[in-house]
C-alpha cells in the first residue's frame, strides 16, 4: 500500500471545545440551573473550566479508560464533564435517571463508574443507588457548597471546590482516536440495559456529520437549545456540533414544561431546538392556550420517536417552525437520518410533500442503509419494499460493552431492528419493529399499518396486531382491539373494512376484542406481553 | 488503553460518489464540453461510469498505488477520474498544463505517471511531452472515438472506447483509509515542484469541514459551479464536498472567459461559485460593459490570492452576491479558512466590517493555527501580533513526496511561510511572506504594509520593499520603486509620505527608482529576483 503523507493528527473531542474557545470566545452558554437561576458564560470559560475539571479528575485518581457517571439535566456543568472527562482519556457515561432504581444500580455495577456527578434534583436518587453501588468512589453533588446537599450515608463530593482547588493549567492529552470516550445504556424491552461505546473518532465524525448543511446545518449565527437530554444519547450530538460552529448554547435544565421551555426561548431568542414529540406537545399546548408566537426559532429537529403528522402541520402552519424527523439509536451515536426536503420536492403537491415529511428523514453521509428480506438479501430503495433495516458506518457500534449479547452484527451490518423502506432519495421510513412484522407465507405484512386501519374504524379506540402461528402461513395477523366506550362494531364488520384498503391476502384473519391492551412503564403498547397472553391461541382457519 | 466499540469503517472516496447515487441519483452534472456542445447526465450516470474507468484502468494494467496523470479541464470526464482512479486504490495525479512544459516533464516523470489522461485543446502539449516522458506507458485522449485527435509519434487511446469495453459490474475495494488518493505538484518559487501526496482519510475529513455552514456550506439545494481548476488542489474540495451533498454541479470546461461563464451561470441557475480573482474581473468587467445582473447567483468563494477590497465590494453593492475570502495551500488540500461573518458582526460599523470582509477568513475546524516569532514562541491571537504562520491538522502535509525537501515541519507544525495576525475570532489576515518580512533589530516589518503605503502616493505606479542588511539592526527596509509615466517625486519625499502612517523605526532607509520592477511567469512581483539585484547594495546610514 503506498500511504498517503497527510499528518497523523488524531480526531479528538477535546480539540472541539480548543476550537470553540480559539475561534469562539465570547460566544455564550446560558443555562437554567436546578439551584434557580439562570447562568451565563462563554465558550472560553467552559474550556478554562473543563481542563481545571480534568486535572481535578485526575487528582481524585480518574484513570484513563475509567469510566465517570453522570446523572444530571442539561447545564453547563454537564458540558464541562463531557468535555473534561473524554479529554483527558476517561469515558464519561451519561446515565438515565428516568430509569427503575435497580436498573441504575445494575448500570452503575455493570459500567463501573469510578465516581458519579449528579445535579441537586437527583440527592434522594443517589441516597437509594449508593447502598447498592459500593465500587463507586465518590458521590459528587455538581452544585457550590452553599447548596451542597446532605445525603444520609453519602458524603457528597463539591464540583465546585473540586475546580476552586485547581491551577486550570491542564493540557489536553494526545490520546489514539480509537479511545474509548463515551458510553451510554440502551434500555431495551427484554433482559439488562446493554452499553455502547463511543470513541472519540466516532464522536468527532459524527459531529461533522451532524454539522452537514441538511442535517442539523448549524452555523456560528445559530443558537441551539437542545431539549433532548444530556443522558439521551449525547443529546444527539448537540454539545459537540455546537463546539465545532461556534453555535449559541441555551440549556434548559429540569425546566421541561411548556411554560418554561417557551420562556427560554424567547428571552434567549433560539433559532433551532432538538427533542422528542412528547416534551412539543406541551409546549405547543401552552403557546396555544396563551395565544403565544415564537419569535425567533425557525427549525424543532424530532426524534426518539416518530413525530405525529398532526405535530408536523402545527409546527409549520400556526407557528411557522419547520418541524424535521431525525431518526437514530444510542447504536449509532445516534444520528442516521435527518429529514431536509431537497428543490424539486418544492414543485411537489403539498399532500405528497407532507407525506414525504412524515418519513424519518434522508441518509445522512457516513451512514450506509440496506434493507434485507429474511434470507439476507438486498431489497430495492424504491420506497415501496420493506425489509430488516441494517446500517452501517464510522458511528455505529460494533458490539455492546463488554461483549453483552455476543456478536450483533451481521456480515459487518448492525441491524437496527426496524423494518423500513427507503426510497430512491435515500428517505427512509420505518414500517414496523422486525419483531412486530407478520411473516405469512414468505411475505411480510406490517403490524403498524393494519393497526392504523383498524384504529380509523370509528368504533375502535385502540388496536395491536400481532402475528399467530399457522400451519401452511407460518404466521397469520389478528386484531386485538379496544372498543370506544358506548360503541359497537362486529368481528365481521371490522374485517370488512380492511377490503380494498389493504391487498386481500393481508387482511387480517380474526379479531378479537379487549378490555384493555398491556403498555410498557413508558406508554409504549407492549406486543411482547399481548404475545405471551395469546400464545395458545388458534386461529379459526388453523 | 480502552478502546471503543464503533465500527472500523475506513473514510473512503469511493463512498463519496456511491453515497451521491444513493441520495442524489438524479441530480444532474453539467459540463460545457472542449468538444463543443454541454453535455448533462446524473449522478447514478457519474457513479456507473466511474465504475466502469476503474474496471478499464484495472484492465489496462493500473495496480494500487500507481499514479494517473491528467491533463484536463472541469469537466464529467475528469470527475469520474477522480473517483475511478481513487476509488480503486490508484493516485490520481492533477497537472497543472499551464506550466512550463520542461516542468511538466519533470512532474510526470518524477511522479512516475503510467497513464495520461488528456483534454483535447492539450494535444500539442503531450506532442511535446511523449519524447520526454518515457515512463508513460499510454495517453488518453478524454472523448469519443469520432474526436480521437491524431498525434504524431503518439497512438493515444480512447476514454470513451475504454468505457464502452466494460461491464461496470465493478465493486469498489475496501482500502485502508490512509491509502494515498492523490497527487498534486506545489509550483514554488524556488528548485523543482514538489509533490503533496493525499489520502482517503484526509481527503473525506476535507470534504466534511469544506461542507461545514460556515465554510462552503452548500446543501442539496445548491448549485455550484467551480471555476478554479480541478488540477488546483483539487478544485478546493468541490468534486467531494458536491457529492457529500448532493449539489448540483456545473463544470465550464475551458472556457473560462466573462461572456462563457455569465451564460452558464445564467443558464443552470448557478447558486454558489468558486475561483481565482482574476476570473471574477474579467467576468464582472464583462457584465458591467453590457448591464447584466445575475438572477440566481448569491456567493463567490475567492481564493489563490487574496482579492482587491474593490472586488470584494463591487460583487457585494453591484451585484448583490457575497464575496468570501478562501485561503489555503497545495500543503492543506487546500482549505485552512475561510471568510465568513459571525452574527456580532452585523452591529459592526460598516467600515469595520469591511475589514474584517478583506482577512483571509476563520480558522476551520479541524485546522490549528498558531503564529510564532523567530524563536518559535507563540505570539497571541489579538489581531495585532504578526508572526510566522504555523498549521497542523489531519488534511496537512507532513512532507513531500519521494522526500523532497526533507523534514518540512517545526514541531510538528506545517510552516506555511506566510506571516500573519490572528485575532480573538480565529480571523486570520496575512501581511507577508516570511521570506519577505524585514527583521529590523529583533522587531518584524511588513514588507506589504510599507509596499501599500509607497503605491499611495499619487507619483508611483508600483513599490516593492526588500530588507538589506545592516551592521547594527541586522536588516533595514527600502523601497524599489517605479514612477508614474510623467510624474516627479524626490527620495525624500517619499521617506516624509511615510510619516505619521507606521512607527517612525518602521520608516525605509532609503529609496531607488528603477525602470521597472522584475516580476515571475504569473505576473508576480518577484522579489527573489530584486534581492539578488541589490545584494551589494549598501545603506547610506549603514
Amino acid at each position: 500500500m503506498l500511504r498517503g503523507q497527510m499528518m497523523d493528527q488524531p480526531l479528538l473531542i477535546s480539540s472541539l471545545i480548543a476550537h470553540a474557545d480559539r475561534c469562539h470566545p465570547d460566544t455564550e452558554i446560558v443555562s437554567r440551573t436546578v439551584e434557580g437561576p439562570i447562568h451565563r458564560y462563554t465558550y472560553a470559560d467552559a474550556h478554562a473550566r473543563s481542563r481545571a475539571l480534568a486535572q481535578a479528575l485526575a487528582r481524585l485518581g480518574v484513570k484513563p479508560g475509567d469510566r465517570v457517571g453522570t446523572l444530571a439535566w442539561n447545564g453547563y456543568r454537564h458540558l464541562e464533564l463531557y468535555y473534561a472527562v473524554s479529554g483527558m482519556g476517561a469515558v464519561i457515561h451519561t446515565i438515565n435517571p428516568r430509569l427503575f432504581p435497580d436498573q441504575l444500580a445494575y448500570i452503575v455495577n455493570h459500567a463501573e463508574d469510578a465516581y458519579v456527578f449528579f445535579d441537586l434534583t437527583f440527592a434522594p436518587l443517589v441516597e437509594k443507588l449508593a447502598p447498592h453501588c459500593k465500587g463507586v468512589r465518590g458521590w459528587v453533588a455538581m452544585t457550590d457548597a452553599a447548596h451542597l446537599p446532605d445525603i444520609p450515608g453519602v458524603k457528597p463530593l463539591c464540583h465546585e471546590a473540586l475546580l476552586a482547588a485547581e491551577r486550570g493549567d491542564y493540557e489536553w492529552p494526545r490520546l489514539d482516536e480509537w479511545t474509548a470516550s463515551g458510553l451510554c445504556y440502551t434500555s431495551g424491552t427484554t433482559g439488562n440495559p446493554k452499553g455502547v461505546l463511543y470513541s472519540h473518532r466516532s464522536t468527532v465524525l459524527h459531529a461533522y456529520a451532524a454539522s452537514l448543511p441538511d442535517v442539523f446545518g448549524a452555523s456560528a449565527r445559530e443558537t441551539i437549545l437542545p431539549v433532548v437530554p444530556m443522558f439521551h444519547v449525547n443529546a444527539w450530538g448537540v454539545p459537540y456540533l455546537a463546539t465545532m460552529n461556534g453555535c449559541k448554547l441555551v440549556f434548559p435544565g429540569p425546566a421541561l414544561d411548556g411554560k418554561s421551555l417557551y420562556e427560554l426561548f424567547e428571552a434567549e431568542k433560539v433559532t433551532l431546538t432538538a427533542g422528542v414529540p412528547t416534551v412539543w406537545l406541551g409546549l405547543l399546548a401552552h403557546m396555544k392556550a396563551n395565544a403565544l408566537r415564537f419569535s425567533t426559532l425557525r427549525r424543532a429537529v424530532v426524534g426518539g420517536s416518530a413525530a405525529p403528522p398532526a405535530m408536523i402541520r402545527q409546527f409549520d402552519e400556526e407557528f411557522g417552525v419547520d418541524c424535521q424527523h431525525a431518526w437514530g439509536m444510542t447504536e449509532m451515536s445516534p444520528l442516521g437520518t435527518l429529514l431536509t426536503l431537497k428543490g424539486k420536492h418544492e414543485r411537489l403537491p403539498a399532500d405528497e410533500r407532507f407525506a414525504l415529511r412524515c418519513k424519518q428523514g434522508r441518509t445522512i453521509y457516513g451512514v450506509e442503509m440496506k434493507i434485507v428480506d429474511g434470507g439476507g438479501r438486498a431489497l430495492p430503495h424504491d420506497g415501496k419494499a420493506f425489509g430488516d433495516l441494517h446500517v452501517r458506518g464510522p458511528w455505529i457500534t460494533s458490539g455492546y460493552f463488554k461483549g453483552e449479547g455476543g456478536n450483533v452484527l451481521r456480515d459487518g451490518w448492525f441491524p437496527t431492528g426496524d423494518v423500513a423502506t427507503i426510497d430512491a432519495d435515500g428517505f427512509m421510513q420505518i414500517t414496523d419493529r422486525s419483531k412486530d412484522v407478520i411473516k405469512s407465507g414468505g411475505e411480510w405484512i406490517s403490524s403498524i399499518d393494519l393497526e392504523n386501519i383498524a384504529v380509523a374504524h370509528p368504533a375502535i379506540a385502540e388496536a395491536a396486531v400481532i402475528g399467530v402461528a399457522h400451519p401452511k402461513w407460518d404466521e397469520r395477523p389478528v386484531v386485538v382491539a379496544v372498543k370506544k366506550p358506548g360503541a359497537e362494531v362486529t368481528r365481521a364488520a371490522l374485517l370488512a373494512f380492511y377490503e380494498g384498503k389493504v391487498a386481500k391476502w393481508m387482511i387480517p384473519d380474526d379479531v378479537i376484542f379487549v378490555a384493555e391492551l398491556p403498555h410498557t412503564a413508558t406508554g409504549k403498547l407492549s406486543k411482547l406481553t399481548l404475545r405471551e397472553q395469546f400464545r395458545d391461541y388458534r386461529l379459526p382457519s388453523a
